[in-house]
């Protein structure tokens, strides 16, 4: 059958892995998708690059706009990143009818519902397993694997720098700041790593997965954003000795009100394969009412892992591209027509369980009042340490885990708390959650 | 849009958790399928059960028959199990030009070759994601998820009894037979359990896998099967004292001169997050040369999680019957012209690492002489454990983890450490995988 031709724009660590296994894996690839699928025009910026990588044999050009003009391109990799231009590549690829494969979350969590409404008007494909967790394929599960069931929440580490910094302050009891220094040399975090550690990047993710698990537009607007980076080693330490481990999720939870979007580091009992998951690894968990927990794990970033999710689309969007527009998996799992305009919660309504440290005077009543203050804001206690003060001091650590609560009413009680004469400083308070 | 008419042959414990939950979320799942799916017909030969379960609204029949030859009939869920009239209704339907949905691993292990070869004929669609790992969508992952791949080996824990039998043998340090007792009393293992613990249940499904992850034709007449029933608590104690766990795992790799397929208990790192799958919970485990590991993780039986991926595979149909059978995905995930006679390697020419525990007199020169037939055999050690010899006792435990080796190198070298004078009886081998 007549060869796919695809134009690739970018040849970057991900573009250079497209190709690359593209070209290893040809006749493998060839044979689950019946024609083969060619890469025939790279556009770069870096016209040098683009030669040494592709060692000729393809057109080359500098000028993106010339590639998704061109009738001879079939579907467009789009893989240059950022809201930019790659905005205007992609729409106008569609303009042009063509298909699109991305890995843009970026594009995708903020532009996302622009871009799919033209793609549905044009009737072409929007391919983007590659947006989210690199070579784990999540957007198929969520999208087709899972169609039998309600989804009730998900969570996912979709950072791997992140989750590598983590388990280095675990695994060595450094402080945030020298192991992002060494994730820096190791290649884990880039010289600017702001997106990684603010928890950006992973907000842009669980956005994504969040309009496809239940059907409402993209609303990265909407989502709570907390990263790593106040995070502290004695917080990682007493976690362990409550059985938890500290990982930054991304987690959105269908309420009966609402939608909570929401990143921010989150104590995990150590029991969960999810809290096992170490390294610059990713892991996706989905709770859905029929199949229950179903996990997904594997490299969430890098040339080929990031590659083999591009390359599964090109397949698909070969595979289905004869089909007609409305028989073809919807982009975003529900059908177009039947998104549902269902709000993200604020966060001092998201419901979730605290991990609490504070800072005490060493004197009888402490924690009666503390305490009297929590179960009288409903709040309950489901594990406590407290610290003999160190010789000569007079004050002491109280770490308290709750159960459950809504975040204004956990808020409150802080607040409380902290006037407390007796509590020295602000409370250090991190989420917790079961995820069961 | 006009619904989809599924007519279900079975309405035991997973047909009907499907009904269930079709019912249950018909407005999502037709968000979704752009379509409604519903039951209009059940067989059963127990029309009361069919009654009960359903509660009227549907036509119940005794004869699944007429239900493959109905004309109003679009897909048919075959959920009755085994190879006998299991396989003459797959293949009426097929014939009457109906899509299929089956759970059935056993008839699609042994007769899938035949059953897809008339699927093809016909243009129509056999789906089966229920048939490996319940509710994990692995059959979607080896077939779209991972299409960039050239896949090296999977294993995966693909029997919940065995699985949770093997996690209470550690847990609790009882022996098999006890344990099975208790899964019995708890419904965890059936009355008669020899499919699951012999580990034919596991070998269908592997075949399965295998098939699809190589584009090889289904062969599990050729796959090396060995259940749980001889295994031991003491070894169970030493692995874990060896930092292993040991499993029942579905291995399938591809070697240079064939396929391995293979089905037997496993020491695995503990560290591997599919070490600590426990329970009746299954885990697939893939390696992609460009992916690198993925993993899959959920509940692999049960009504509902079950369910949830005979309704997957319902909405996949749905969306997919227009499409003209050439763009469809194939069903083993390669093009039936491009499937490849790869033989399924004999159980001596695989490749793997070795547990040996051996009953020697404690004298000196015992460990030179086993070490000496080692390394003549080219078998490399890799750990060792010597117990001291009880009190008053003349004998004592040598267990020994050894590299890599062929099998019948292994077999011929355990043949000659068995041979010695000083060594009591039978050596108990089990095989290692690093899964790295």
């Amino acid at each position: 059958m007549k060869p796919i031709n695809v134009g690739l724009l970018g040849i970057g660590t991900v573009g250079g892995g497209t190709f690359n296994v593209l070209k290893r894996n040809e006749e493998e690839i060839t044979r689950r998708a019946g024609r083969p699928i060619r890469i025939t025009t790279v556009a770069d910026k870096n016209l040098e690059l683009a030669r040494s990588v592709t060692g000729g044999g393809v057109k080359l050009t500098d000028d993106a706009f010339a590639v998704v003009a061109d009738p001879e391109i079939d579907i467009v990799v789009e893989l240059i990143g950022g809201y930019g231009v790659a905005k205007d590549l992609v729409l106008k690829a569609i303009d042009n009818g063509k298909h699109v494969v991305t890995a843009n979350k970026a594009l995708l969590a903020v532009h996302g519902n622009e871009i799919f409404a033209a793609a549905q008007k044009k009737g072409v494909m929007v391919a983007f397993e590659a947006a989210v967790a690199g070579g784990i394929p999540i957007i198929k599960a969520l999208r087709e694997g899972l169609t039998a069931n309600r989804i009730q929440w998900l969570a996912g580490i979709i950072n791997g720098t992140t989750n590598f910094i983590l388990s280095e302050m675990r695994d060595k009891g450094l402080p945030f700041a020298e192991v992002l220094k060494e994730a820096q040399a190791l290649g884990y975090a880039e010289a600017d790593p702001t997106f990684d550690i603010e928890g950006v990047d992973a907000a842009h993710k669980a956005t994504i997965m969040s309009a496809m698990a239940f059907g409402i537009p993209m609303q990265f607007d909407k989502a709570y954003i907390e990263g790593i980076t106040k995070l502290e080693s004695a917080d990682i330490t007493y976690a362990e000795q409550l059985g938890y481990r500290i990982k930054l999720l991304g987690i959105s939870r269908k309420r009966d009100n609402g939608v909570e979007l929401r990143v921010h580091p989150t104590l995990i009992p150590e029991k969960r394969l999810i809290a096992n998951v170490e390294g610059a690894m990713n892991a996706v968990l989905v709770q859905g009412d029929a199949v229950g927990a179903t996990l997904y794990y594997g490299k969430g970033a890098g040339a080929e892992p990031t590659a083999s999710a591009v390359i599964a689309d090109l397949v698909d969007v070969t595979r289905l591209h004869t089909a007609d527009p409305e028989h073809r998996v919807p982009h975003l799992a529900f059908q177009p027509d039947q998104v549902q305009d269902i709000a993200v919660l604020p966060i001092e309504e998201v419901l979730t369980s605290y991990y609490l440290r504070m800072r005490v005077e060493d004197k009888p009543g402490v924690l009666a009042d503390i305490t009297r203050i929590l179960a009288d804001s409903d709040i309950s206690i489901d594990a406590m340490i407290q610290k003999e003060p160190a010789e000569g001091e007079a004050q002491t650590d109280i770490i308290m885990l709750t159960h459950q609560t809504v975040e204004k009413n956990a808020n409150a009680a802080i607040a409380r708390i902290e006037a407390l004469p007796v509590v020295c400083g602000k409370v250090t308070r991190l989420r917790l959650e079961n995820l069961q």
